[in-house]
């Protein structure tokens, strides 16, 4: 991560100077705000702000089942009711904006998610600076076979080496024609900034302001926390998950159990789990499923 | 408005507990937050929570446009730079959660914005109350002549009586019958809820939290705090101004100027008035206009 | 269902002319093109318009995969691959445009599915016609004792009468009232019809323009097929269905296997599943789930 | 451009092949279809598909106003004035999937605009073709001085070819190490996709399908076929715009008309017309705008 120092006593300083709010207040987020976690070689997520806490979820709910939610007896209970039966629009009355510094080819596969709300550092107007993310060697992995993306066994020492040297290199010598082409103030012939960019690798990093409602974040969270996921983008989806397991601790517990560690059945899957539990043993060619579908489902229940 | 003393006793007792929180505060709104304001005779908007202040939107636009909005030097003369130039993802850094109470058919017009969100009473768990929206005699107004909607002249003393009759009693009579059919807790034959609800008309009160960030929640401001817009809305946008003027002073009045109070001109309307600035003497057969677009046209520069 | 002979005869004439296109054309869909479903008394659905089909779906799937898709190697295999593993962009290219006519209180229950485009029949501007939602007496159900919402068992035939009798007669009193406030043309004192509207109760119907990609309607379709979902919102979805079926076969039978029949299992359900297929005997004592999942949960599995 | 023989043949093929259809038919979009019109060196733009034409704008409106719309004549005067008065949804009732090929920098910029459904090739799946974005020299200029963005005065001749070299030397190094890494297939330490991606620069070629309602559409070409607009992606919307010129030529009129050659006004604007009008002699300092206002209001004016 590269903070400067200047970045580092802006931090402190927002951290030190608490103020009175009537809001609902998040004890275990204040400890979050604004400090700078680090993920990957120079990136980062911090919390900049948010609104609610477990308590605003159960209060938006209550507006809209009024008496009705008398009978799930406390908050934890309810916001796991809510969880289970996919209402979502309580979690919706939550809110996070972060700051997340990234690769930009981190950041294409992230805006996916359109539901949210992004400031991004332009480089029409400013200057991207020269950090790129370079990968730890274990990183470096073959190409799977099983999977038509992903990636499989890790590359040799030697093969290794290479890929380094290359992504050094070339993101090196990018930089340094990036900055020769733009020039120096004052002088004559520096090409638009808007036009420079494109000589810029996809690893170099990029920074956004990311808004987002808790739940569009959790379902972000779901695809990209999941080990099917890129590494490059699981790792900054993991840094979220710790934020938010002490921002809403109910809501978090009860995503866990039901999204992140629970699984859906297909109609034939759930079938074929009647007819396992009758004791009938079940076979790929008996299932009725694919060889695909059968592989994910034995793997479900291993 | 009817709070309930025991709602007005929670709305006290919030209002006394203030919490340190490190997150950027707007004391123009911490004045605002979980006051119940009253619209129309039963309706209310309160705030129940916020997040962002002009600073937050400045510090999104200055992550987007870096070291190159330096050259704006204060961030009132940023904000309307932003707004000027349709800048429209800054606004959209803020964000405000209110508790609204209002009328069925305003609720209707009101979910239109859809970029917002929502958590509604349902009349499927839940009882409704009887209240309904009865209008001020000098709010009954004949079908306008000139527009195809809204309202012209009031109604005669006459008509207008026995347009509060009916309201009334037809009010009082279909609710009264929503009470029978759900009939009483333990006893048999109870209507479903669900079906019950549809014996009451439009004018029935219902209530819900609508969380929206600033950038959306203008633009339902322009359209809705608009003279075209239908009064029993309007209130509502009315009271959300005041708010909002007070929450983000510098965003509120760039609001104010470019959109409010501003005016789009089109190609041709431009044109007329370039040529009106040049002496020429422009009627609506030389202006290339229809009659109802230089109508509109002579409303906006008399 | 309430067409007019000029209605009927319309939607002949449309059906009457085809014309060459160069686009993808759905044989199933075309059969559907403008018929008027019936759904409950007065309501219907009829399909307006629509773009693409199962093709379109792997076309655009084999954009974003390129060569990687070439293992899964035909349309409806590639399509239960997307389904299974939730990559819901190319469901997305598809679009459908329904005219619907409905009760307003399932209009209020449907527009909270806010990513879809609506035009609506405005009151403001027109008059709405005198038709109401009267249930079929076999629908008039109490209020359930085990959900909060929905319905339970039958009334007696004497309760039911009196709610038939109350329905009725409510909203032919509403519309006389409706009428006389409005007058007539030419005629003093005719109220707004955006104020007269407010006299008519939530079971008059609407109609409005409802357009969708196909990714949205099958959420729309879980939610508002299912059997909690409410009866007269569920005639709607399974009207819908048919229709659905006949435009992308494969895509719905995915969506039938996956989402409509199939099931999601939280983290302990998941491991309670192996415990039992273990041989243990897991009681709600033992399976960690509150009573209320592990009745759901023995439900999914009988 | 680079359409292989093969993808030129299919296009040739789907514009062979005419089937009938009840839908609505736009002729002049008809003649648009599947052809691929060049953009840039590399890139392209392609109609796939369309819903809806300008009567189906009007059907929508008509549904929403009923008899109200009368009044308006014909379709052109009903979509000017609903163009005029903003009343988006009817323009939403039309959808239109485009298949762009286009340098990744502009991608960036594109994918801003949320509101659209987009399958994007995957770099994670596929290997991306040795395409890159190399400006015409005329393009090439210097970094504007009155604007914080975009682009000024052209860059000298030997400048430029000192740019164009950088471009050419670095994109070639960059893609020939790209294929280093990713390796031949049976070869041993191929490195994954996901990973050899991120050494390509900013304009390499990506391609997508991107679907959008005409509502959105318009929104998205006031703001990139504007003349502020970065070149790169103003010719996309340039060449988009005669496509849809075709495609609903009443709506596209009035988008001219309305948007591209209309202008808002500030209310301070709009007091200062009004007094010129009067014959005042307003100067910046009267006018109480800022010089930046004043200059852009004075430029509109000329």
């Amino acid at each position: 991560m590269s903070l400067t120092p200047d970045q580092q006593a802006e931090i402190e300083t927002l951290r030190s100077t608490s103020v009175p709010t009537l809001r609902a207040v998040s004890e275990g987020m204040e400890a979050h705000l604004y400090k700078a976690y680090p993920v990957l070689d120079h990136g980062f997520v911090r919390v900049i702000d948010y609104m609610g806490d477990d308590a605003a979820i159960c209060q938006a709910a209550r507006v809209s089942y009024g008496k009705g939610t008398k009978s799930v007896q406390n908050d934890e209970g309810l916001i796991r009711y809510l969880m289970r039966h996919w209402h979502s629009t309580p979690f919706e009355m939550c809110e996070i904006k972060l700051h997340v510094k990234l690769p930009v080819f981190v950041a294409r596969q992230w805006i996916r998610h359109r539901t949210a709300n992004v400031n991004e550092y332009s480089a029409r107007y400013s200057i991207l600076d020269r950090e790129f993310y370079i990968p730890q060697p274990e990183q470096l992995a073959a190409q799977s076979v099983i999977n038509n993306q992903g990636r499989g066994e890790p590359l040799s020492a030697e093969a290794s080496a290479r890929v380094l040297e290359i992504l050094k290199g070339d993101a090196a010598r990018c930089y340094d024609h990036y900055e020769e082409m733009i020039g120096k103030e004052g002088e004559p012939d520096n090409l638009a900034r808007e036009l420079a960019r494109m000589n810029l690798p996809a690893n170099i990093y990029t920074q956004w302001y990311w808004k987002v409602d808790l739940h569009n974040l959790l379902h972000f969270l779901r695809l990209r926390a999941d080990a099917h996921a890129q590494y490059e983008i699981r790792v900054y989806a993991d840094e979220i998950c710790k934020v938010v397991a002490d921002w809403v601790p109910a809501a978090y517990s009860a995503f866990e159990d039901y999204r992140m560690g629970g699984a859906t059945l297909s109609s034939k899957a759930l079938d074929v789990v009647k007819r396992m539990l009758k004791g009938e043993d079940v076979t790929q060619e008996s299932s009725g499923m694919s060889k695909g579908e059968w592989r994910e489902f034995r793997t479900l229940l291993d």
